[in-house]
């Protein structure tokens, strides 16, 4: 039976009360949340126990990190360094989506090494192999695209994207729209290629049953992939995004009556105006479908700082109900994100991720900034870095900048505003 | 005449006409805006035509970058050097707040060299003078106060910030809330300690009618400090920092009575969902006074990356109606800025500027975006470079991930969406 399945029928499962006594909340709220839809349990049949991670309406806001090869970029090393630079800075999940080099030994590196849910894009691999081949992504037949899908969760994907929302009719409606960017989702282009080039309905949405017994038989999480998210702000929240939102509701409708577990995933370029709509539509049409949003990036024009861009976004839409932040780094939209731009990525990403938590009134967030606002009055330096979200910069920036006066820091010295006051106002804290 | 006063007659100055210009508005509207209070001209009457800004509702959201030596960070030249980074990265304003060194030669330097409005906290230098006199900062006089302000308007200070609503009232109020930081800000916690010493008080609140004198005689703008403002997320909307822009508002009315220009001081450490609300109140309680805001920082666990957690607040700020953002650093709550955090900081600032601005619907920003947008679909890397915020930036990138496929990048190469797709879809843009 899968999680689902077990939910619907009152069940507690193991990993509903592992994802319970994380969250600090009840099993039977877990249970519930997963029954109805609006809770994911991000694992793999294949490997229970191993990894679990609860993503959805009334837990704490989760952060996913993207990772892989590239044509230009193979190297498998260097991709798990990063695992490890994402996982050590708190991604909550990581997400393989190489297209470069082996790719069946880094899927099977990477799910090794990693402690937390591991998802991916099998068409990626589908377009990767057939290339191989000599052959172009469109020559790829239907079965490629299964087994693909077959392989990867044998191999013990967590999640899987699958954009089967790109349909007949989404392209259609994005003729009509007259979009700037069309379509800049990796996979969505490969579909839709595919779909131009045959005249033919997307077989992710033509076998959608084929692809729930696949997803049912390891209990994997569909991550239900937005080929049509806006590509710039100009673009966002158009007829084709929410065409293609609606019908990505309905599968995922189609998806629970079968016992699978469902996510959305969601923009993409949002102008900061638009995202609290966009997540409310989310909401109602996919049924409280836990919502997975890439950013939103909230200006084109920043390219170097869209973890940024995205900070601000995603802070925002998880404050409105996202559920999972995926990462931006400081490398969209230019190469492939180095070490550096993980972490920075990751801090970002978790920061918004924080700041939602907090504005939402989760008391476990509260209490952590708590702490610090004591620290700081108390001028007590260590445990300020002990509470700080990355340690070890702040330990090297306040070591690369010794203060005369140890209590205070160089920005005001013997100025300092905190300690100055002491002197003639004190209370205790509570 | 002041600008106030010649808005409030119906006259034009050359000051508006050069602010509408460049906002591509009537001058009509900036002296509307001006005569109710809702717009300042950040200038000072002894250098007319050298620097101007206009800030306040219905402009472009505008960025200030703080400046400054500390006593153990006393070098001139550094500071001189953040000057021209923080300018060239698009900074609006920039504030002075030296307090190591020689004061007198710094501000003189900052002004001499700055091409945009230039603001200090003249309470600063008063500190710095008594304690070099070997006293201590409560030992200052209310003539060295006022003193300090004459020199810095003499200089050519464009705005200066005072701590007025530092007030015995507001302490009493502080002293009954019990919070967790208390005073957090440099220039409110000089006033509280000189207050509490001597039992009397605020020098700039009891004689606030000489404040204005001086500020009319140089057409100076006030930027009414806000000494209580919250130190931590928990302290942050609570009844002194209420109480204290309750007095702001009241000081800003009578500032516009004498023909004074007047902005307001906010938070702070404010947790997202309190965001709105805090503008709205200023707005309110300030008769529409243009609203200054430091962050809002929306975490406080993430020091190290306060340029992020603020980019966050000011974006949710500007979109709500603030009208000016004070720049944060990565260095804040840790040390004095270096040249990297300060272009750090202004990025990030202008970064949330911008994603207002389009939030607010402004053309300009739209097009600006909508650009990017289309040379992201031609890609067109020379262009996309040209429409950067940070054009050095992207190109140093690019260069060192030259991708094997020049059209496309490292991230996906051959695999490119865009470029895939184009064979098969192509719609003319508009």
């Amino acid at each position: 039976m899968t999680q689902l399945e077990s939910a619907q029928i009152g069940k507690i499962t193991m990993e509903m009360e592992e994802v319970a006594r994380k969250e600090g909340l009840s099993s039977e709220f877990i249970r519930t949340g997963v029954a109805e839809g609006k809770i994911v349990i991000l694992h793999n049949n294949d490997r229970p126990g191993l990894r679990l991670c609860g993503i959805g309406e009334g837990l704490r806001t989760k952060v996913n990190a993207n990772l892989g090869t590239s044509p230009d970029n193979p190297d498998l090393q260097n991709e798990l360094e990063k695992l490890k630079v994402a996982v050590k800075h708190g991604a909550d999940a990581v997400m393989d989506l190489s297209t470069g080099g082996h790719l069946d030994d880094i899927r099977k590196r990477i799910l090794e090494e990693s402690p937390v849910p591991v998802g991916s894009v099998p068409i990626y691999s589908a377009a990767v192999e057939i290339v191989k081949k000599g052959k172009k992504v469109v020559e790829m037949t239907a079965d490629d695209m299964f087994d693909s899908i077959q392989k990867h969760v044998e191999y013990g994907m967590d999640f899987i994207t699958v954009h089967c929302g790109v349909t007949l009719e989404t392209i259609r409606r994005l003729r009509n729209q007259k979009r700037i960017t069309d379509i800049v989702s990796r996979g969505g282009s490969f579909l839709a290629q595919w779909m131009l080039c045959h005249e033919e309905e997307n077989p992710l949405y033509a076998q959608y049953d084929r692809l729930l017994r696949i997803a049912r038989d390891y209990d994997v999480t569909l991550s239900l992939g937005d080929g049509l998210r806006p590509g710039c702000l100009a673009d966002s929240t158009d007829r084709s995004q929410i065409q293609e939102l609606i019908i990505l509701g309905e599968l995922a409708k189609r998806a629970k009556e079968n016992g699978v577990q469902a996510m959305i995933e969601g923009p993409g370029h949002v102008p900061l105006n638009e995202i609290e709509a966009n997540i409310m539509l989310e909401k109602k049409l996919c049924d409280g479908a836990p919502f997975y949003v890439l950013g939103p990036i909230t200006t084109d024009v920043a390219p170097g700082y869209d973890h940024i861009t995205s900070a601000i976004g995603g802070a925002l839409a998880a404050k409105a109900g996202a559920d999972f932040l995926c990462y931006v780094t400081p490398a969209e939209h230019l190469c492939l994100p180095t070490l550096e731009d993980v972490r920075q990525g990751v801090i970002a990403s978790r920061i918004a991720a924080h700041v939602a938590d907090l504005a939402k009134g989760s008391k476990t967030a509260q209490e952590w900034d708590k702490k610090m606002g004591k620290a700081r009055k108390e001028l007590d330096w260590d445990a300020q870095m002990e509470l700080a979200m990355d340690p070890d910069l702040v330990k090297s920036r306040r070591d690369a900048n010794p203060p005369d006066e140890e209590e205070a820091c160089t920005m005001c010295g013997k100025f300092c505003a905190v300690k100055g006051l002491k002197e003639y106002f004190s209370e205790p804290l509570k």
